[in-house]
């Protein structure tokens, strides 16, 4: 059966205080998910309080994007926490995440780790697991959206979560289906056309392409395009109408 | 009609990593409802996990408590924010909770601003209605525990939100009901049996008693307890064994 | 006597972690004097040691910046702290400037307080006096840089030190020597051209223009320009090409 | 040659804000040198200047105890930074400490790294390099205190710091010098005269005693003792008394 939708996420709300990073605003009128930092790797109460809102004004499904205790290192450093402290991080994030977005008059629905946190539990088997459960104490009804072929995405649908997968648009994979570490040629595609173009075979296909041209067959629900790089705005757009131009609508997954 | 019973609540799981802040098991087998620290002026996610658990196995009821921002000023000095801006850090701290409880298998009931926030909510109409609103946007089924007579209270009550009200244990009262300042002789009742038998008779009244002998009419759902001076689980006895002897039960205003 | 010169002076290194505020690089290209955070209300050790090596290549002097710890404000809140307070945290900020001054192959020659302790130490004359008594302490070779009439500026000038004051290029002025609040009309001088020319005929009179016309005299050491503002460099380039046709080159004031 | 002195370091002014950690007083009159937190993982510029001037007022020496910044985890975790990260925020921090020894009167004269940092910069030669770097970028007068037969104390003597060498009083060594595991039975010295029996034993012969009873020749110029379990005080106070009975007498290795 073909695919006819997917949907485009972001990571958002990463300011603090006066502090900026990205143009929220510009990403939110292309994607169809918002992963909305909690204050802990970066985010306070007033950028969530204002995402969620621009966020439901323009219809844009929004979840908690928790991540580790660290605004110095912006969440991309792993910090030593067991993971029972990591399941009680994730879970105050959510809370806090859903308090904000009830405060705005909408409602979260998923959940993805953030940095560092995120690429933990997709490589690790029990911080996969804490994050599952974290979501599910807090939540049972959230989506947990991770990293294809994961830790977390395997744990979260072994608890009976539902769950979201998702490929990055502009990152090259290795056979095991993890990202290509940034330092190997290759391991990130900066043509916007073809890394459009890829994303686009990617879900028509169902399955990953890795660096090699093997195929990995995952569920892929979902696209994470960044935002805060200089070309962020321009790169989630020609991602959005390469789909569009294969037929392929952008809606949120949940 | 005789007055049966009434709440003792104290703040709690005022720690921060490494640092303690008084005796939380102690307490939490006096007092019938906990108000616990969100994050901002002290607690973290590990502290109101392990604390809402405990409260969780004694019966006793727990709050949200969340104060502003300022670890270094343990939440004690008032920090220039706008009523808007004191909403949404309510309403962030008070959804932590949520989901903290809940990580805990248990629920909170009620939200008490902590120290400046606290008496900045019940002096000042506009940050008692603030504080008001973010409880109401977050769940409007959450109590607003605060200082009687205050301006907290009365927004509490106009929204429509369940409204408690409580006396301090230990202080002395202006004719107006406002707590007479730390610095004149005699606002603090340091006796432990002076302290005990006023409160068992300001709450058989149904009056707050000033340093004048007038007596002020107000509900009264609850005292609080200190937690946090060195004779603080003493003087939580005392009191409770006074409220019991005047045939007052201990018990969640809840 | 002609005036032939004049510092220009900026806040630098604001940033924080992967946050970045205004263009350093470019600034540095402008000014004869950085002012430089120092890890309270923006600044972090990696910024520091890299806005210092930058200014030593460029021959600009450099400042410590201290500020209120308020990363959430940006040290543009009045945080409630005693006097005696104040001069410690001043004192610790000065140190960690020299320090990282040092580390960087450079020395700091001056001290100028940021934003609400900056205003405050202008306004107040405790908080003047107590950010004098912290500089005096931990060095009592460094220049205390401070705005023109204020209270740091005559306190440190009775305790000794050296003392270097400022105007803003881009601010008006009230009858008594303090900026117009800029919520009023006029309060902020937005086209560049009319800010170089005041700042050039202010610093060649030696006086403060006020909004009436009046005239301040005051010694002017130094020119504030901002540099978080989109057209932040911008103005200060018109200013220092203001300054230099009027023939008062820009150096720094040690 | 009989050894006939001796110095005894303990951590201190370890609390935060409202936050206490350890009996700073009584350490402070049994030891001869103070190890000061710097702000990172514990301390502020209050606490610091307290102790400071406690030190001064009873002739105890001071060092700068710069740690993580950590305050969460109280800098018992390594922190992922990079070793130029290390050198800055070491630099950072001894500054800091200097400025508020300043502004208490007194002189830092050592530095020794706190937790996590003073472990891995004994345990890797890249951190322990780092560490001397920073120590000696400040200022190339002051003191490297560091645990014995570790990559620091190497570090400290090739670039020509003045070096000091500690060894701890309630902890069993390794064969090749390192502390015993915690997890492992024999680990911590419990018994106080049994501690301050082998210390003594320890300085007189310059020589750590291993598990297994062999001797590791290495001078000793401190003894650590640590100020933050309910026992400090009185460990501290025994091991200080078996020093003075076997002749060795307690004095700041400065």
């Amino acid at each position: 059966m073909a695919v006819t939708r997917v949907d485009l996420n972001s990571d958002m709300g990463e300011g603090f205080g006066a502090y900026q990073s990205g143009d929220d605003e510009a990403i939110l009128g292309i994607v169809s998910s918002a992963n909305v930092a909690c204050g802990f790797h970066a985010g306070d109460p007033e950028i969530m309080a204002r995402v969620f809102a621009m966020a439901k004004e323009r219809g844009v499904a929004i979840g908690a994007h928790p991540g580790f205790p660290d605004l110095w290192g912006f969440g991309r450093r792993n910090i030593p926490f067991s993971t029972g402290e990591i399941e009680r991080l994730v879970a105050y994030q959510v809370g806090a995440a859903q308090a904000m977005a009830a405060y705005a008059g909408y409602k979260i629905t998923y959940v993805k780790p953030h940095g560092a946190l995120g690429n933990l539990g997709s490589q690790n088997r029990e911080v996969g697991e804490a994050v599952t459960r974290a979501i599910k104490a807090v939540d049972p009804t959230l989506v947990s959206l991770s990293i294809a072929l994961g830790h977390q995405e395997r744990a979260a649908r072994e608890v009976g979560l539902t769950v979201a997968s998702e490929i990055f648009a502009d990152r090259a994979y290795e056979e095991d289906g993890t990202l290509v570490n940034r330092k190997k040629p290759g391991a990130v595609i900066h043509d916007p056309d073809a890394a459009a173009a890829r994303v686009a075979q990617m879900v028509a296909e169902g399955a990953i392409e890795t660096i090699s041209g093997k195929k990995l067959e995952t569920p892929i629900d979902s696209i994470c395009v960044h935002s805060d790089t200089p070309d962020a705005v321009a790169l989630a757009q020609r991602v959005k109408d390469g789909l569009e131009a294969a037929g392929i609508a952008v809606k949120p997954f949940a």
